[in-house]
């Protein structure tokens, strides 16, 4: 994975708690694919994996995401707290990641039932009431589309 | 450009005005990139120019992202309106766009000062006093590096 020094160092996050803190308060993030030399954008809602350092989502069980990760499945992708525009002075406040990894479609009913919690917890303030009313059958589980992104390097930046 | 049907029907924007208002209320794109089939992504404030339909960022004049266009000029990008997660319902509520289009450095100087316009008008609310500040010489615009990417196609999504 290419990547080059940061410009401005002073906006470089290199505290790992504030990391994980970006990575476990975010809702979505954006994921950078490419197949063939063409490149390709999803937003998605995730959970996060503290034990895997990896990222849980669900999806539909086909699609052009789908076709693009098993054809290639390195991604980068990108987690992004808004702090507000800066009027006047041309200038973005934001904390944010950056991560490389790779990205699969789980097909073990264990690990997607694993993925589900993963994501219920991470997004839910009641997780508990979620999953009684969401997850009623195994048959439910089976109809679901999880993906799971293992993290191989992440950096991260901001601008107060 | 790879692009499937999408699968809700009812989340399709299709009114040209609302996919218009998502560009012009934006602030930041997120960008996916590659080459040699390597993702990389970058997110950055834009301007839109409606005549052209193309967006300009400011940027350095180089550094990954350049060296990434440079050999692939080919980039899918988005602008998200994040409407908020909505609990219990394990669903997000937003409005996005996913564009397909070229992106350049732009070299041109009358082409740099009008991307610097483009951007302060969408940007600000009082783009007359911050042009006033930022600009004070031809020099300042030399050094300023200035990326156009001209919109291919759109489509819009959204959840409400």
């Amino acid at each position: 994975m290419a990547r080059y020094h940061m410009k401005k160092k002073d906006r470089e996050i290199t505290d790992s708690n504030e990391l994980m803190e970006i990575l476990k308060q975010g809702k979505y993030a954006t994921i950078s694919m490419c197949r063939k030399n063409e490149p390709y954008i999803v937003t998605l809602n995730y959970g996060y994996d503290e034990n895997k350092n990896g990222l849980y989502f669900h999806c539909a069980k086909s699609g052009l995401k789908i076709d693009f990760i098993n054809e290639n499945p390195q991604v980068c992708g990108t987690i992004i707290e808004d702090l507000g525009y800066i009027a006047d002075e041309c200038e973005q406040k934001y904390r944010s990641v950056v991560f490389w990894g790779e990205m699969f479609f789980v097909e073990n009913l264990e690990e997607k039932k694993h993925g589900i919690d993963v994501l219920i917890n991470h997004l839910e303030k009641n997780p508990g009431k979620v999953k009684e009313k969401s997850i009623k059958s195994e048959q439910r589980y089976e109809d679901v589309g999880i993906l799971r992104l293992d993290i191989k390097e992440l950096t991260g930046k901001k601008r107060m």
